[in-house]
């Protein structure tokens, strides 16, 4: 049985008045056409310091998303999984690190462990799936996801990753911008921050995306699994 | 005196945890060099139903910003008096509209008053100011605007507007995603919900911006008057 | 009977060298699945001075492609009515004009007729179909096509209009970058200079596109017109 | 002494009449301010094979461009001493190729020597020089190097490289769109095809570019160097 449109993690933060306001967006959920699930950022870096709070983790591996970010690997696993059997392209990025001595930007990747930008191990892309080296927030700016998609047919996003209030944010708006119906999969999307996450979800959910429980995505992408089989 | 980097209308809501977390992202806001102010759908419909609480003009005129945009209005006024004295650029966005009987998007406008995306009267562009019409939250998202921008010369921008959980934010992101050095102006940036407003400055704050004061924005703008009436 | 991959109008000025270098890109030619038409600048101002040679023309109509734009005129009507009975979009583009007084670029636009870039009558947009406004020479540059053509579910396209070798060739170029599969119909394109034409047409076959004769697109319209008559 | 605005190595296909239609492009050349030189493509694979001609290296190496690599490697090797003497950004594109056994691209990349998208070593980076990986015609293109050109505060280009007809064209017709002024220098730009060398060396002249000597664009640059001196 669906939930309500409300029902999701902001509940405790967002007012009534707002959530009134909000009623103009009120409609059904669902998981679009030809999808691809797009993972944002799962890489080790986030990991770092392990299933700990983030204020614990924070001071010794900046930028790690501490339990927030260990709470998600399962549904995470999980949604892979069906995507796979499903027939569902996984389509990853991550930050762009330069090779071959040549530096291919500015930006100031102080020299730390060298696979702090490889996707961790327990959700790392099978052979011949597509990983996007991307230099700013956004999955689609700088790089060329969009001609990819085009080449893919795919028609909508499943989208997990992190940070909600960062890449996920821009990556999902640029989704939108561009003319894909856009899920994103609350328990596996995370942030260091938790009123960040959930604000975030709440606009992302209202404006540009349906936020979706993961048993929700994965009813969907096994239904998908079994018509394949059929067929 | 400068204030506090946290000393912003988000204050009342991040708690502690979050804004340790956040110390990373301390540092000295400014104003960049060549700015342009970008001035984001200051269009009639935020305005509608008069100054009062959102929810009570919501009803009637959905979209409307109510006493959020009323508020917002007169240190808007002071904002573009002091850029065009210090001649800087004032740039605006609307959402387009088809002409001609031809339709050009297929978004669903409903056929309200014809001036509903026109730019309120009291912050109407000047003779030879650049609009520039769009169809997604941001400014930049199929539309010219980058083009322009560096055909005007502009390496920063002083960014302004409604909402902020919608087209400021989504423009702010490309403008930094482009390597602008961007400032928003705190009192000149308004929302239909309030926490949506906060949270969503506290993360361009610390992410892709400076959330600057009005009046500390207003007088870097009457220095550079300054400077031009001298030279 | 298809024609040889190299029998077009650029057999007479391509040397034996060149197309034998070139003979790698050799292959099959076809229209794509799920096509739209995409018909580029085909406003009043190419047709002005009527039918006679582009010298003549264009001392008083600079910017008139003359003979070369009436003889595409029949076999674009050809094409635009075929693709309307196969349920096949048509995507005019035109250039960006400025309205109610503001001026959103900086062009020269010399004040002439005011239908200058109003697509000619008998080429004109059916109700209901898209018109891209734009200000450079790709129709994808600085505009929203991309995500009109993603929400259209359009997976390749078949170009005409003009002029070859400036918004023709930039907006084939772009429709290839973003994965597309791209036709561009020999006699349903023009240009000012002749040579321009045929090595644009010559590199754009060769790199970007499948150059096709009109009765080879029109037969495939008639298929698609007719599959759709029986479902 | 600046030669003739038709003084290229167009003269000898362009005929009298197309020359005479283009007079309305005539103008005066010069490079622009802020410049930044962008070296298109200057990898291993064009000059494989040797200083021999294009019809003799193509059989076993497609791609090569023989001889017309060879002949502008002098110049290209002027061209960039004269710009970093000048303190003028020298910036490169390639190929992208993929890392770490994971595909992050459909291209049909052959496995041929590994190094074959690597810079010439004649033409090599100087550590800190910006490279761009693309997959497509455009350096632009989903890369981010607008946001780069942006924060380098860069304003206009001055572009060699290959293919003419390919990847320069590609490149200028974009920077064109951002608003760059461009220079292309014609003795350090090359093709395979002579005759598309010269055409789109010729559209893009009129319609994008100032196509400059060598001799000129060093002049401009000794200049620069020479001012950088004194300062």
């Amino acid at each position: 049985m669906a939930r309500d449109f409300e029902d999701h993690c902001w509940k405790d933060i967002i007012d009534a008045d707002t959530v009134e306001i909000y009623q103009a967006y009120r409609r059904k959920t669902y998981v679009g056409d030809n999808p691809a699930v797009l993972a944002i950022d799962l890489y080790n870096k986030a990991y770092q310091g392990g299933n700990r709070p983030v204020r614990e983790v924070d001071r010794e591996f900046s930028g790690s998303c501490g339990e927030n970010a260990w709470k998600a690997l399962p549904p995470t696993q999980q949604l892979f999984a069906a995507a796979r059997a499903a027939g569902v392209p996984v389509v990853y990025s991550t930050r762009h690190v330069d090779t071959a001595g040549v530096h291919s930007t500015n930006r100031n990747m102080a020299r730390e462990r060298n696979d702090i930008y490889d996707i961790k191990a327990e959700l790392a892309p099978q052979p011949g799936e597509l990983v996007i080296y991307k230099e700013r927030a956004s999955a689609f700016f700088g790089t060329p996801l969009i001609a990819h998609l085009q080449k893919l047919r795919v028609n909508s996003l499943i989208i997990c990753g992190e940070s909600t209030s960062g890449c996920v944010r821009a990556s999902t708006v640029d989704a939108f911008s561009y003319g894909f119906h856009n899920v994103l999969v609350e328990e596996c999307t995370y942030d260091r921050s938790m009123i960040s996450h959930k604000v975030n979800l709440f606009d992302l959910h209202h404006k540009y995306a349906d936020v979706m429980h993961i048993e929700e995505v994965l009813a969907h992408l096994e239904g998908l699994a079994g018509k394949r089989k059929v067929a």
